[in-house]
């Protein structure tokens, strides 16, 4: 429980309609995943200054925040217990301004992605950023897991794609690093801090985001090959012919294109299902013509060198659709197979094969009835890999059983190959425990001297990331 | 003066003759702008473990340690007093692999540039980073400093080719945060604590470099425009048109081109020197063929538009080289002028012009002798400035006067336009003065918490960023 005079004090601060408390709470903010919130009150920030006072409040009271945004984080990183307070940004959702010919734009944490995505085509820009949640995630949070997609390859992850922020500290400090500049080395890149750090380190408020000018172009493909080995020399082949303009390479094993793909789904199969890998290419350029063109020579000479065994192209903005729609529905397997548990790895391209042969190989000893999915953006090396234990949905005993050996099958063999537990979902409260197995203790030393400078209450996010 | 003891214990962890004093100090380490080095010895660490020793040892003694590594900055950021020992990764130049299909080459932090970029040549890969300084800058300066150089435009800073480190911290903790992974969100990122901070938080010790294929082409052209409206302009036009394979364009103003071509030097003006403008233009791709009939036929269309005058294409790489060299001979204002001061600023490109037409103005009213030359990454928004007052060198109060007037003309104005005094040379000692010009007192004193937390003795190259 919150005590009341808090209340009264932060209704001054935003106004009584923008403090939620009880059911209320529990209706505006549980997470995609359906973690149900504890915190018994939230509060809407609207603008930097009343982020300030409210932290500048929590500070002097010692009450823990938990600063909130499209709730569509994948590690519990938005969780709360029953003494937190949830900051939301949600109504701070202002795009500021777009410069096309300076190649950025302003706005406010709460911005949905997808708005902000939408914003910058008008302009005749590209914000590059684009990951599954694009409709409900925010840039605010974009910016605090320093989230990845499906076009890191060409244009990197959230963190290359801030150019400046400016964030509050855990005192009510506004820290101004708002910055439109691609190169500015004046002393220290405070940034940084905020970028990845879920939240525990400062609330980011606004940030300016860098802009690209609209590609003319996309040429999207959808190919089957005999295995991943195949895979990779595509990879290696469209490297080389396509190289600027290659945005998107995603990788999706047959069992997860099989229930992506499944008679229960809307999505159809737009190669058959009897190959052993597939992939999703996809081209941004200026000419669209030969920009599809050189795509599809490309493919033909892969056809003819054995790489591919089949491929589709786009014709058309739907058909580019109907090849996405398999990659981008996750929640499949969840739907189909009930208990999931959803992986996010990252490993050099060269351990993947082992690795997920491995991996399905001690799965079927620990769960004779369960199934592992895989998909995920193998030119950043990064995996999803999803465990489907073979029981019904449910918390409990037998659910944490299921996790904790889950866990223990796809992060323990990491620590052998100097893989990663997080590639872009980030830390949050599922995955600390696991710390470890990608940082030496020294680092998460270091990470506690950098928490305890900038928030030695520990008001922020507490819990998340490290203990 | 060191105490004897300490030389002595140093002389225990390093071998004797890795200890230098007096006058072998000032042989070795005076750096490239000729600031003679006041320190009263230097020790040469070999690797990582006995870096972590001479800190361990330093800190316990309260000893200033200024780490060095190929001495080309240009802002004193290596610069010692008699109190302090440098510590040079000199010998830690060792290239660990390359691994080509991961993509990455692990060195230790004393590797030159060049050596690093040949060594990747030799894998078929490249490491992009480049700057003029390529054949004696180090691969952990250019870490620390956040080396750009004329790649940016496509391959980023040295902070987005860095995919981890090793660094020792003040108290000889030696943090690994090694990493050949392109995603890893698993805790804070803490490489970046060490990238741009110039050896004031920690001291970089080996990296893991993210390489990319070596391209199969390169093409290069000179050319002229009317003025910078009309360069410009040729930017837009070349981004849409080569988007993706565009690596370097490069501005040239008039003063700086005839400078660098005039009969004192061995450059030759590939272009005549009557232009308002002039460009230099490179791209990397994988045709040879079709990507020079590329750039040559972009410039075809940019001369009917009339965003040009003139261009020439490399047909070799001799003339390649002669057309990078009178962009790269930086040193010639120098070497004609006298006394020169040099600047590195970020402000967005519409601000250029009206800012570099009223600095020439007022330079001319405050130096009726001088001259003002101007070059750089106009793509990334970052003009070098060079401003020779009209004196001959010479060190003393005139000397003194002149920087604090030339200083005061180049920076002021960028505090109206959010610009920033240091776009890639970083603050060093010389800089110091005039952060607050870029940086709010809030981010000011959130650098100061850094480093109390990270070196709460000072003693890591002290004085340089922050006092």
């Amino acid at each position: 429980m919150l005590d009341s005079r808090l209340l009264a004090d932060l209704r001054a601060i935003v106004g009584a309609e923008a403090v939620l408390t009880g059911a209320q709470v529990r209706e505006c903010a549980t997470d995609v995943q359906g973690h149900v919130p504890a915190a018994p009150a939230l509060v809407r920030a609207h603008g930097t200054a009343e982020v300030a006072s409210v932290l500048r409040l929590c500070h002097a009271r010692g009450q823990a925040v938990v600063p909130q945004g499209g709730r569509t984080n994948l590690v519990e990183g938005t969780s709360t217990t029953g003494e937190e307070l949830i900051l939301s940004l949600e109504r701070m959702n202002r795009i500021e301004y777009v410069d096309a010919p300076g190649r950025t734009m302003r706005v406010e944490a709460g911005v949905i992605l997808q708005r902000a995505q939408e914003e910058a085509e008008r302009h005749e820009m590209m914000f590059p950023l684009d990951l599954g949640a694009r409709g409900s995630c925010t840039i605010g949070g974009n910016i605090s897991t320093n989230a990845g997609g499906v076009r890191v390859l060409r244009f990197g992850m959230m963190r290359s794609l801030v150019l400046g922020l400016e964030a509050v500290l855990a005192d009510g400090t506004v820290l101004d690093s708002l910055n439109r500049m691609l190169k500015n080395n004046a002393g220290y890149d405070l940034k940084q801090l905020f970028i990845g750090s879920e939240g525990t380190l400062g609330v980011v408020t606004r940030a300016d985001l860098r802009l690209f000018p609209r590609p003319r172009s996309v040429a999207t493909a959808f190919v089957a090959c005999r295995d991943f080995a195949a895979l990779v020399a595509l990879l290696g082949h469209l490297d080389a012919r396509l190289s600027g303009q290659l945005a998107a390479f995603e990788a999706l094993w047959p069992e997860f294109y099989e229930v992506t793909t499944s008679a229960r789904t809307s999505n159809s199969a737009v190669l058959t299902r009897e190959h052993g890998m597939y992939g999703l290419v996809e081209t941004l350029g200026s000419d669209p013509e030969a920009d599809q063109s050189r795509l599809e020579q490309a493919l033909a000479d892969a056809l003819e060198r054995g790489l591919i065994l089949d491929a589709v192209v786009a014709k058309s903005e739907s058909e580019r659709r109907a090849i996405w729609a398999p990659r981008e529905d996750v929640w499949q397997a969840q739907e189909q197979y009930g208990l999931t548990f959803n992986f996010d790895v990252s490993l050099a391209i060269s351990d993947m094969a082992p690795y997920l042969e491995s991996l399905r190989q001690q799965a079927m000893r620990t769960f004779p009835e369960g199934r592992v999915f895989a998909f995920g953006h193998i030119a950043d090396g990064n995996l999803h890999v999803i465990v489907a234990p073979g029981m019904a949905r449910g918390v409990g005993a037998a659910h944490d059983a299921a996790r904790e050996k889950a866990e223990s099958l796809v992060y323990e063999p990491l620590r052998e190959i100097d893989g990663s537990i997080a590639a872009e979902h980030g830390i949050g409260l599922e995955r600390r425990a696991y710390l470890g197995y990608s940082r030496t203790p020294e680092e998460i030393a270091a990470m506690r001297a950098l928490k305890a400078a900038l928030d030695p209450k520990r008001i922020l996010n507490p819990g998340k990331v490290i203990d």
